[in-house]
């Protein structure tokens, strides 16, 4: 097994064209971002958006205007060729899907950072326990609800979960760390029951790959980052850039920064 | 004793100025808020000043420019006459303190709402312990400390902390409380030594009043929302509306909604 390079040196790589493709498993201990680029005149709704919905949108940074540095996040990101995979909408259609963003940048583009999974799967397997889709080598089981999310302007929609199944015992271990980590989700939404939040058939998600779950086990259920882009879709802004799903921005920030002492 | 109004009520009576003065300790069990308007040039890096610095600065909503209404904190709310006091400051310094904004609103100012202590102070009673403040009628004692924020643009300075004494046992209690309330300023940045963050002498407090603390007792310190006012009154914004201390936005939100389960 190699050695993991620094978030420096990944974000390096990436934006040469050395490392193409998803960043999950890299930099173990950094936060890494979902990201959503938005024209001003849509970002003060995306920002009551995300700020009315902590749980599936928790915003972490944002841009003025115009600005692709994000210092705060690392010294040298630039998020215009940071990300190895960028996904591009238009009205809501998905139009292009690219590795550099330099030549679509313009100066009433605002970024948003947004926190996710990664940071708190790493707490919990620090503890000790199985996280499935880790286990199995999966990518995470995500479905629809039918919970409403919080409404701001254009953006609306159902709230998007991940699952992740334990054992009673460990149920109760991986809600108290999760909940010590609420920039980047937090507790689960909902334990036990698929149907109540609608969802119907547990071994078929909308987005991600079925894991198993053991006789013993019962399915957690997390507010998940793909929330904001089935509100996006819904939303259709004129233009919208994302990160391809897997390929987050990988900060300088370290998880630990992140947990709630 | 008389019974509170219902939150729409009390925003009623600020705004035909039948209520004058503090909210604190009425409509129990609802969210109220610290304010800052800005002018949208200074909205952006405002945003990052409060998403990089979560537990003083915890952002709860915000608006669009020039956008005067909050339905998603109260169907009625009206943040230019709902406050029963509003201090102006230019270029950094208090020029008025008025109880209606309507005459000075444009459109180019954008709302902040920012998460305050009483909601947590709320569940630590709730639990039967002692919150001294409370128990003997003084505002909360507050001190600059030597933890610097985290800067953004013109956004910088150092942590305020509010400090609130219990002996050991509920000591650890009021942080378990308090850390399921990560929008509401969260567990407690420091406790026991006051030295340690910069506080010379506990009993003289640099806003607020001092409390008792008995031998067996320990101070603990929360962030605490004067926080972004010196950030303000060093950034020095040419315009910059806030609420007086104490004269909070009482909102629809209910306490128990902003709890991490």
């Amino acid at each position: 097994m190699s050695t993991s390079p620094s978030p420096e040196n990944l974000r390096m790589q990436i934006r040469r064209g050395k490392h193409t493709g998803m960043t999950s498993g890299l930099c173990q201990g950094y936060v890494q971002c979902n990201l959503v680029i938005l024209p001003t005149a849509w970002a003060a709704d995306f920002t009551q958006f995300c700020l009315a919905n902590p749980k599936p949108c928790p915003l972490i940074a944002t841009s003025k205007p115009g600005e692709f540095k994000l210092p705060e996040l690392g010294l040298d990101v630039d998020i215009r060729t940071d990300i190895s995979s960028y996904r591009v909408f238009e009205d809501g259609l998905l139009t292009d899907e690219r590795s550099d963003i330099r030549s679509l940048w313009r100066d009433d583009l605002v970024v948003f950072l947004l926190g996710c999974s990664f940071s708190f799967e790493e707490a919990i397997l620090a503890e000790g326990l199985d996280v499935r889709n880790i286990s199995e080598g999966r990518n995470v089981p995500m479905y629809r609800t039918n919970i409403d999310c919080e409404p701001a302007g254009p953006f609306s929609g159902k709230m998007v979960v991940s699952m992740r199944p334990f054992n009673k015992p460990d149920a109760t271990r991986a809600t108290d760390i999760s909940a010590r980590f609420p920039r980047v989700h937090g507790a689960p939404v909902h334990y036990g029951s698929p149907e109540l939040i609608g969802i119907k058939d547990i071994n078929n998600p909308d987005y991600g790959e079925a894991v198993t779950i053991n006789s013993d086990e019962e399915p957690l259920f997390w507010a998940c980052g793909v929330t904001p882009q089935v509100a996006l879709e819904q939303a259709k802004p004129p233009f919208c850039i994302t990160h391809s799903p897997g390929c987050m921005l990988v900060t300088d920030v370290l998880n630990s920064n992140f947990e709630s002492k």
